[in-house]
């Protein structure tokens, strides 16, 4: 009953909308297959999008004609830019947001994809043909034909629900779960595992005692993910800051006992750095508080999410223990927080595509790969969306270098060394994050965008022109002096040490205490020149000066590294012959199909020594 | 973990919202348990409220204080007064929504009541002490305790969903069912039945070929359905009609072999009234073609319902035929009809308060009982939830007579006469329908509201003062006349005869043709006054003028009937020592328990010479 589509993609969460949109929006038909359109895009865990690396990661996504900071954009009703006290790197943008606005947002924005059809039901079996993906079979028994299929089910597959010592399935609160697909694909050779996730309980806000808290509000000069224009929300909600202590600690202790986490029930991993409350005081038993973000859920509503009380003990044992939280005292919960176990895909069966190696044309997205997080989730379904439309049409693929991007990161750290526990970005995990910064990431990334067709002229050209403008300042800083008479007041007032004679802008502007403003102050041509230029090009061109030195050691790092890490590997290349490798080494690189020396050195258990094997072998 | 509410209410539906913001509002502490809190409000079939009969169930609801018709109002995309070329008693308010909006807004129209929380979980048992409901267990083992318990499961309660051949359990398409309670009901010695609904496939509005079909705008001058002040979206969203043929026809016979309604494997029975369209063609064979509308589902979404094709046929079988019909040729399903089988329990076994007979404190409302429909479910849900409450309050009950409401009609119906297929609302059930109309459910129930406490005095006397100024109006034209000359002309032009000398403005309004207007148009001094009067007490005096013998007759006859249905008999009138009642009558009264002599005259198997036993017998 249904035509041929170029690529199907299963699940409507963050990875699916964005692999589905991205390859509508580069001419593939497309077919979104949810379980229920009801619930397209749910923010299932945090109202929240961003934050430190996360953010950086959705500007990636909306650098390159994603539309997950647009989204997030329409709905926010909380903007911060977290550490902005430190250096530019570290600056990270991140929103509450509407919850179910975001979620009809998106589905608005799919709606209005000419090659995008969706189609409600349930993906039971892969149909795969000559070792290729070609369509699914659903639980209606319906075959659906495809060139590729991009999996992208969340938590839902084999999902199991635990609170306490209760179990059932679903693939979230309230919803069924998914079966038959791990099966198939552990029957076709597939290695899959279980992880584990959490949430918190969802609590009355009505019955919360906020003066007992700290208020917490939005950065008065509101930012935003996109680099396009967006219709911004400009009302801003308040959140709040409360905290557990000793008697929360004990009373949570009380549960442990009906733990799934500690009793063994729940066998899969979960998220090392978003661990449950009852981890948290395990793990930390030395501390005696810990912090509790009270975030509402949307512009109007009343419900509330407990960020920091991820649980999944009893939950007379959850409401007990929160109730004995400042602000608390006669909480009433809309539900409990829960853990769920689902099955996912050891990520080193994966080319740096995204594409399987087992089959061909099947591309795997989000938290089946092993990942947590709504970013990571859609950054993943971006390139997979991307790289089913490319694969099928015989075009370029798109990989995002390490040193170009988080995403670039975040995709070769999973196929190149795996992941036993639910993945999430730091900006620790990005060896050159001085040059993966929020402020950047349209330099960086719109023109790849735009070489594969998903970016206009227009909007590559604005980039162009931003990049332009901040060096246009910069170089006249560099060229232009300022005299000590006419400096040295300003200097005063910063206090900060005088200047002598006649020095450069560019020096004065090197100093921490100086921002390009107090430059504007001092010296009235200079204002006037700013005056011509934007917000933004005015902010690059500071951080510019400011980090210069920085910047550029990096970039000579990166150069240097580019030899190794740019020499590609022929895929077909045959290890098995090379027995100066070491035997882990070779088994490992059999494994991960390493495209370039630089991400095979990058494998656990591949040595220096075994990738000079390589270099001399490669010449 | 919970505190005792006064009341639960089982089920977030139209019914459940209804019930639990009528109790809480009444001062009752309600919790309201639903399976997930992001589908609350969810319109599960066409998105639209109001139409014939059930508009006035809507007007009914508001005028009590209930939200169904502000909700309705909010999210309106298309407003359209039904039959208004027919007699005031069939003008029927209708509405098409938007989806989302429209669930977003009861979400947000609960969390706003002070005495009502939401709970997210199942209801698998009730806990019934000392022959009273008193709570209930959850399926996360919870148990809950409560004065009261009300029921609005709706489809949920062993849902078994079925397209073609393919059966499979759910409460809606994409979401569980629920299972325990009806087992434990039965247990209880509660009756229990099967019932059966259906939906058509929704579809892809960009697929279809509008140009093909006729248009359906809404009124231009916009209606709404509540007598409170409500800001109504303006813009409006066309509509459009088409046709099915007999290419149509033939294409859906080829899939009746497997019909799940044809083969017998959906034992419940459909609604009549809103048959499938397989059922249409089999039924009425002799027509050669069906109306289809076309309704969009909200302001900016694609989705469309194809309201009038309902189907459980396969679903290729759905989609071959739907492309048969006048611009649908290309048309892209998002997801197919199907029917619904699930348990409902025969309303005989309540009371008129809603209250069952066999539980104390257990009240039914909404799809659990019978019916069909949002409207039917939510007045129902309105009357239980006040009835609960003043239950568990030794209040005065309320028991909306046949000749005040249409929600009076329906409950009558229900608990007197029971059903065995969905009941549906019509006018033609209402024997005093002149009397029931929507211009007037405010002067008919407003004050009743008010007794209770639901409606503000200030909103009461808004009522009085309309009515009393509609009957200054009315009182007027028959003290007034027009000389001929001055109303002749204006006669001329409306072709309705001419008067030969001064006529009373009464009289002449009387004729069909002659509107209100027409009168000031022709008589300066009364069109002064009008312009002191609303729009809506001018319409209130001209449907008093043009319709005043029919309504003085049809209130003769309520008169005249009043001494049988006002007599009272007592509840535990004991029916076994009347020999002279036929066995029959006497079985029936024993289950039916009527409160009054009019109630027990509607039972089936009572005939007047029951009656008359009985009248003797009560003296």
């Amino acid at each position: 009953m249904f035509n041929k589509y170029n690529i199907i993609v299963v699940g409507g969460g963050h990875a699916g909308c964005e692999a589905a949109a991205a390859a509508a929006n580069l001419g593939s038909s497309v077919l979104l297959i949810t379980m229920n359109m009801a619930t397209i895009a749910q923010m299932s865990c945090n109202p929240a999008m961003g934050g430190v690396a996360k953010g950086q990661i959705v500007r990636e996504i909306d650098a390159m004609g994603g539309y997950s900071g647009i989204i997030a954009d329409k709905t926010t009703i909380q903007f911060r830019m977290l550490n902005r006290s430190k250096g530019p790197a570290m600056w990270s943008p991140r929103t509450q947001n509407d919850r179910i606005r975001f979620a009809e947002e998106w589905r608005l924005q799919l709606e209005s994809l000419p090659n995008l059809d969706i189609w409600q039901d349930t993906v039971k079996e892969i149909v795969v043909k000559d070792g290729k993906a070609s369509g699914v079979v659903t639980s209606l028994g319906i075959i659906i034909e495809s060139d590729a299929v991009i999996l992208t089910n969340g938590t839902f597959l084999n999902g199991t629900i635990h609170i306490g010592e209760k179990r059932f399935g679903g693939g979230r609160t309230g919803e069924k779960s998914a079966t038959g697909l791990t099966e198939q694909l552990v029957s076709l050779g597939f290695e899959s595992g279980r992880m584990k996730t959490g949430t918190p309980p969802r609590v009355d806000g009505r019955s919360l005692n906020y003066s007992k808290m700290e208020e917490q509000w939005g950065d008065d000069e509101r930012g935003k993910f996109s680099f396009t224009d967006v219709d911004l929300p400009m009302e801003q909600r308040c959140c709040w800051i409360t905290y557990t202590n000793e008697a929360v600690h004990e009373a949570l202790k009380e549960g442990f006992e009906k733990s799934p986490m500690f009793t063994g029930r729940i066998k899969g991993l979960g998220p090392r750095y978003c661990p449950s409350i009852e981890d948290k005081i395990n793990r930390f038993a030395e501390r005696d508080r810990h912090q509790i973000f009270v975030e509402p859920e949307g512009w109007k509503t009343i419900e509330i999410y407990v960020n920091g009380f991820s649980t999944s003990l009893p939950e007379d044992v959850q409401l007990k223990a929160m109730r004995l939280i400042p602000g608390f005292e006669n909480a009433r919960m809309f539900r409990p927080g829960y853990a769920i176990e689902y099955d996912y895909f050891p990520p080193m069966q994966l080319d740096l595509t995204l594409e399987t190696f087992r089959i061909k044309h099947l591309f795997f997205a989000g938290q089946i790969n092993g990942t947590t997080g709504y970013e990571e989730a859609a950054s993943q379904g971006f390139v997979a969306g991307v790289n089913a439309h490319q694969r099928i049409n015989d075009l370029h693929e798109l990989i995002l270098k390490r040193s170009e991007s988080y995403i670039g990161v975040l995709i070769d750290d999973l196929v190149t060394k795996g992941t036993e526990e639910p993945y999430r970005m730091f900006t620790s995990r990005a060896e050159h994050r001085l040059l993966l910064r929020q402020d950047n990431a349209d330099a960086r990334l719109t023109p790849i965008a735009h070489q594969l067709g998903l970016v206009s002229d227009e909007r590559l050209e604005q980039v162009k022109q931003k990049v332009e403008a901040a060096e246009r300042l910069v170089a006249y800083m560099r060229s232009q002096s300022v005299s000590a008479e006419v400096i040295n007041p300003v200097l005063d007032q910063l206090k900060s040490s005088p200047v002598s004679q006649k020095t450069r802008l560019f020096h004065i502007l090197s100093r921490p205490q100086v921002t390009i403003y107090d430059l504007a102050k001092a010296d009235e041509s200079f204002a006037d020149l700013l005056s011509q230029y934007s917000k933004e090009e005015i902010e690059q061109a500071e951080i510019k000066v400011k980090y210069d030195s920085y910047f550029e050691k990096e970039i000579e790092i990166v150069n240097k590294m580019r030899r190794m890490e740019d020499q590609e590997i022929n895929p077909d290349f045959n290890y098995s012959n090379l027995v100066s490798l070491s035997k882990e080494a070779r088994e490992k690189l059999i494994k991960v199909k390493p495209r370039t020396l630089g991400q095979a050195s990058r494998i656990s258990g591949v040595s220096p020594s075994d990738i000079s094997v390589l270099m001399i072998h490669m010449g």
